[in-house]
């Protein structure tokens, strides 16, 4: 293997957009990067800039500690990765490749059998984010292969460990994706409520974006509340945004916004309210969402 | 009139939780600062720590330069100003009570009628938030008022002007508050998502909260895609969304978690596709809220 401290080398399987963002930051970075792609022509761009292109799977995976699959779902994983088994064993596989917990997990158990250490990860940015530290890249899965190659991966945005579990990096990605289309469903629902009295989506989205800062202060309060299991409404009881949520309905209706999303948000505060609840914080209503 | 540039007098009329947390920061600023509430005990307080009770809303109004209302809602600030047009002439009323945009429309309409400045407000902050300069006191109407009066209003919060509408403090308010519980529901959604697997709020919401920094790289470059009504889908267009929402579902689905705002998401962005616009950004779905 030649690799040294600072320069791990590093192989990248597959090459669409995402994968050959990571190829050219590992490359950018200075560390040695073999690529491989079904469609070998998609490797041009990044051999010009110095990738060593494998012509098979199997030469790539032999050619690095660290094997970085980002293909296109679950099924193509395992039929990449299981027939060379053999030749990852002692390697560690890190599949950035989007699927199920489940899938994930599979995974980890599948390279335990064959000592292969394994890190599942979510990509929390889009490829031209890849490079930047502030982006997340969640990791779940050997402790012994993130505490080896969490400086490597740190080339392509900041390694957020997320434990043991290789099911959690997808578990939370599906969440925060989850969360992202809330936040944009509201942005855009308030962004056409007042774009219906004449303001630029231009002049509402900093006082916006400013606005989930005094939300987030909000959220690590509440998150205390969900731990304990205890809900006061000190600050503002559900009843009282049951209140203040028939001026939006009332707004948006005035203005023929859609108001699906208000909607359900005041169906599950009614609810809360309904079962005696009203009195406590939002954080109350993480039961509507919970299983039973 | 008591007033100097540093200590202009104030009037707070209503002594509600947050009424009495806008006296308060006044008072604490060095303000002379009169206070008048229906039920004149809710005084005490305020005039133990220096204010000045006034026995009469006349009393009260003639006091300062600028009086601001916090009452329960617009018929109750009607009741209280309107007998008192002729005193409150040559002052600013700042009406910082919860309404519709077309209540503080009328408002401001009335003031004009009788000489009196206006300005509408929307406190985004709890009682608790009052007199921190990271909460946003959001302000429209009357330009000489605001410019007159913003280093007094300070006090209370950073104030955000909106301009001369009165109407958009409102407005801006119920949007954000939307925004709130649309960020709300995401994370609690998210929250149980992670929880079922055993990951605690606490460990999961400082993750989220960073999230909403990248997200909100998202909101300011669709707020150009908004202006311009043109939404090129280069980072990442509404049929990958629309794969991705389905990774969402499968999750909690398995779960158990309640999926009714994922899955409104879903039918927003499917209706985008329907129509053939699943190559757009996310920004596109502005036009799903947008009345026709």
């Amino acid at each position: 293997m030649n690799s040294t401290p600072d320069h791990t080398t590093v192989t990248v399987l597959g090459l669409g957009r995402m994968g050959s963002a990571l190829a050219a930051a590992f490359l950018a970075a200075g560390h040695p990067t073999t690529v491989w792609n079904r469609t070998p022509a998609k490797a041009d761009a990044l051999a010009a800039e110095g990738a060593v292109r494998a012509d098979t799977v199997a030469e790539a995976v032999t050619a690095s500690d660290l094997v970085i699959v980002c293909v296109l779902d679950h099924p193509a994983v395992q039929a990449l990765l299981d027939p060379l088994a053999g030749s990852l064993t002692g390697r560690t596989v890190v599949n950035l490749t989007s699927g199920s917990p489940e899938q994930a997990r599979e995974m980890a158990a599948w390279a335990a059998g064959h000592s292969i250490a394994y890190l599942d990860g979510g990509i929390m940015t889009t490829p031209d984010g890849v490079g930047n530290r502030a982006s997340m890249f969640l990791y779940g899965g050997s402790r012994e292969a993130f505490a080896a190659h969490r400086d490597t991966l740190a080339v392509l945005g900041d390694p957020v460990d997320l434990g043991a579990d290789a099911g959690l990096a997808s578990l939370y990605d599906a969440g925060l994706l989850g969360l992202m289309w809330s936040v944009f469903g509201g942005w855009l629902h308030a962004t056409a409520l007042v774009g219906a009295d004449g303001v630029t989506a231009g002049a509402f989205t900093p006082v916006a974006v400013r606005w989930l800062t005094t939300v987030s202060l909000f959220m690590d309060r509440y998150a205390g509340q969900i731990d304990a299991g205890h809900y006061p409404g000190d600050d503002a009881t559900i009843d009282v945004q049951l209140a203040a949520i028939e001026h939006l309905l009332h707004a948006g209706h005035a203005r023929g916004v859609d108001g699906r999303l208000p909607e359900l948000h005041r169906e599950l505060m009614a609810k809360a309210a309904a079962e005696g609840n009203g009195g406590d914080s939002y954080a109350r209503l993480v039961e509507a969402f919970r299983g039973r």
